[in-house]
C-alpha cells in the first residue's frame, strides 16, 4: 500500500522481497530478490534508491548501522528501529523519558539469556514485588508480533517452562506486569526528519489472542483519554526520533495509559485512513521519508470502522476473491486483497466502511469481512447474523 | 490508475502497452509490448485474461470483432466501441435513438472520402440549410481527441481547404452547427454487463483550445440542467450497451444540452472521484467489467475540484516533480504524477482539493498545479496569483 501511495504521486519505488511474487511486487517499480536482514542485499537495494524505508522489523540493526555509516539514508534511522525491534530498549527508553508502560525488568543484559533457573527466580522475584503479583507477562525481547512472542503466566512453575523453553530458543525475555486492560486503543503519527509531526485521531483497536480484529474510529473511546493518548504518542515519536510513519498502541486501564507496543512503520491501526481520513497513512509515510510536508490528517467521516479479512477454516478451500462479489455489494464497503494466497489464520486483506452511525457502520464491516470468509470472533459481539 | 484500483481489490492486471516503460507497468502485475491495433498482440494480450478492457481509443475495430468472434470477452464490446471511435456512428445512432446532438452530416459513406469538391459543397449546402448558416464545425470521424481533428470553419474558402487536407490525408468528415456554448459539462457513469448503472453527479469542465484543464463538482451547474445531463447520459449508455465507465460531454446552450463527445473508458473528467466520491471510476470500472456490483457514487465533498497537470513552456527544464514539495504543501491537495517524461503541453497528472467553499476549493488546486508547473490560462479566470 506504501507501493501505492508513492505511485500515485510519481515516485518509484523499489522493493527488497524474499520472493518475485510478493505481494507488494505487482505495484512496485522494480522487486530486488533478497532477505531484509542481509546487509549486501539492504546495500544493493539502498544503490538503486535516494532513500530506504520498512515495513516490517525483522532487520538486522548492525547490518543496517552499518549502511548508514556507509552514507546510505534510513528513514526510519536506526536508533528509531532499535527502539521498535527490541522490547527491552524500548521499555527503558521510554521508561527513562517518563512515559507510562507497564511495570516491567529486563531479565539479564539485552542480548544473552541466562540459565533457566536464575530467569525463572528473577519472574519470581518481580511477581513478589508487585502488589499485584501473578500473573506476569513474559516476552521475547525480539521477534514477536501478532501475539506471538508473548506468554502471560499464573505461577513460578509456568514461569521456569517458559524460561526453560526461551533458553533452548535462545530468546532472552523481559517480564511485564499484567495489566487490567479496560480498553486497547492506538494512536499512529507522521514525523518528518525536520520533528514535525501530524497525527491521525486515535482509534479503538479488538485484538484477539494478541492479532488485531477490528480498528474503529472514534469507537468508545472517551474524549479526555483520547487527547492523552495522543500526546503520549507525540511524546513517544520525539523520545525515538521516528521518521515516517509511527504507531503507538495503548492500554487503557482504570482511567489510566501505557504504552503497549509501537511500530516504526505504517501499521494495521491505521489502515483505515486510507479512505478514512485526508490523507492516509501511506502517503504521509512516503512524504514524511521524503521530507515532503505532511498532508492533512483529518478523519472524513463520523465513524470509521476497519475489519482485517483473515483466511478461514483449515480446509476452505475458498478464498477471500470468491466473496469478493458479496463484498462488494455491501453498501460503502472498500475492500483490499494483498493477493496473498489464502491460509488458514494468515491476514489477506481488509474492509474499510465510513458513515455517521456508528452501529451501521460496524454491522456493514464485519458483514463485508464475513463474505469474504473471515470469521467473526465470538467476542467481537456482534451476536448471530 | 485502473491498474492502481484494480490493485486494491486484489486483482491482477496485464497492460498491453507501446513500450515496456509505460506509465502503468509500475502498477500492472504484467506488462505486454505491443500495439493496441495489433489484433495479435491483443490476442496475445486476452489469452492472460479473463476479460479486456480499454483505456483509450486507438484500436482496431475489425480486429476485435474478429477476437469476439473467437470467444474474447471485450468491456466494453466492439458495438460500444465503435460508437466512441466513430464519431459519424455516434451522432447518427444518439439522433436515431432521440437524444439531442448538434446538428450534423456525414459528409459520404462513413469510412470513405469524398473528392474535396463535393465535401466543400456538401459543408456549404448544410450550412446554408440552417438557420444560424456559419460558422460550421468540421471534424474528423475517427482519431480526434483533446481539440486534434476539430476544425471550426467561418465560410466556403476555409471549408475547401480542411476538405483539402481531409482528402490528402484520407480523413473522412463530418460537419455539425457550431453551438454557442454556455457551458461544458461532463456525466460519468458505471454501468455492468446486466444493465444495472450508477452514475457520479455531473461536474462542469473547462476546456482551452479543445483541452480539459479543470473539472468542477458541482461547479455552477443549474440543479435542473445537471438532473436533465444525467438523465440524457443514462440514455446514452443504454443505448451504447456500454460495459464499464461511460463519459458523456455534454454542451449548454441557451437552455438546451446536446450530447458532444462519449468516451466508453475512465475518463478525466472524473478523475476527481478517486478523493470525492465514496467510490472511484478506476474502482466502479473494474467492478463493471468483472461483473462485481456496482460502488456508491455519492459525493464525498459539497466541492471537489480537479485540475490538470501540464508540462510548462517549451525549454523549461524543471518538471513537475521539482515542484512537488511545494504542491503537497497546498492543504488538502491530492497530487496525482503519471510519471510520464514531462514536455510543454503533455498532461503530467492531475491535483484534487475536496471541501466546503468552492471559491476556496478552486483555488487551492490551482495553487497547487501551479506549483507543479502547470501554466494557468487567462481563461480560467484566476487573475494574477
Amino acid at each position: 500500500m506504501t507501493c501505492e501511495a508513492a505511485s500515485e504521486l510519481g515516485v518509484p519505488t523499489v522493493v527488497l522481497a524474499a520472493r518475485s511474487d510478493d505481494a507488494a511486487a505487482p505495484v512496485a517499480s522494480e522487486v530486488l530478490v533478497g532477505e531484509a536482514d542481509d546487509t549486501d542485499a539492504v546495500r544493493a537495494l539502498a544503490r538503486r534508491c535516494d532513500v530506504v524505508t520498512f515495513d516490517h522489523e525483522q532487520v538486522d540493526l548492525d547490518g543496517l548501522h552499518a549502511l548508514e555509516c556507509e552514507g546510505v539514508v534510513l528513514h526510519p534511522s536506526v536508533e528509531t528501529l532499535r527502539v521498535a525491534v527490541d522490547k527491552a530498549e524500548m521499555r527503558v527508553r521510554l521508561s527513562a523519558a517518563g512515559i507510562p508502560v507497564p511495570g516491567f525488568e529486563v531479565l539479564g543484559v539485552p542480548g544473552t539469556v541466562h540459565d533457566p533457573e536464575d530467569v525463572a527466580a528473577a519472574i519470581a522475584a518481580f511477581a513478589a514485588s508487585r502488589a499485584e503479583k501473578w500473573p506476569v507477562v513474559l516476552k521475547a525481547v525480539r521477534g514477536g508480533y501478532d501475539g506471538k512472542g508473548v506468554w502471560p503466566v499464573e505461577n513460578e512453575v509456568a514461569a521456569r517452562q517458559v524460561a526453560d523453553e526461551a533458553a533452548l530458543a535462545s530468546t532472552p525475555l523481559l517480564v511485564e506486569a499484567h495489566v487490567d486492560i479496560d480498553t486497547e486503543l492506538a494512536v499512529v503519527i507522521a514525523r518528518g526528519a525536520d520533528g514535525t509531526t501530524a497525527a491521525w485521531p486515535p482509534v479503538e483497536t479488538a485484538q484477539i489472542d494478541g492479532v488485531c480484529r477490528e480498528v474503529r474510529y472514534p469507537g468508545d473511546l472517551d474524549v479526555d483519554l483520547a487527547a492523552r493518548a495522543e500526546s503520549i504518542a507525540l511524546e513517544v515519536a520525539a523520545v525515538v526520533g521516528a521518521t515516517g510513519v509511527l504507531a503507538v498502541e495503548l492500554f487503557a486501564s482504570g482511567g489510566d495509559l501505557v504504552v503497549n507496543e509501537i511500530a516504526a512503520r505504517p501499521h494495521n491501526s491505521a489502515h483505515w485512513t486510507i479512505e478514512g481520513s485526508t490523507t492516509s497513512q501511506f502517503e504521509n509515510h512516503v512524504r514524511a521519508v521524503l521530507g515532503l510536508p505532511l498532508g492533512d490528517t483529518s478523519p472524513l467521516a463520523r465513524n470509521v470502522t476497519s475489519v482485517n479479512v483473515f483466511g478461514a477454516a483449515p480446509g476452505e478451500t475458498r478464498g477471500p476473491a470468491d466473496g469478493l462479489s458479496a463484498a462488494l455489494a455491501v453498501r460503502g464497503a472498500h475492500v483490499h486483497l494483498y493477493g496473498k494466497a489464502p491460509r488458514a489464520g494468515r491476514k489477506l486483506g481488509h474492509v474499510t466502511v465510513c458513515g455517521d452511525d456508528p452501529v451501521e457502520v460496524r454491522g456493514r464491516a464485519w458483514s463485508a469481512a464475513r463474505a469474504l470468509g473471515t470469521p467473526v470472533p465470538d467476542a467481537i459481539g456482534l451476536g448471530t447474523p
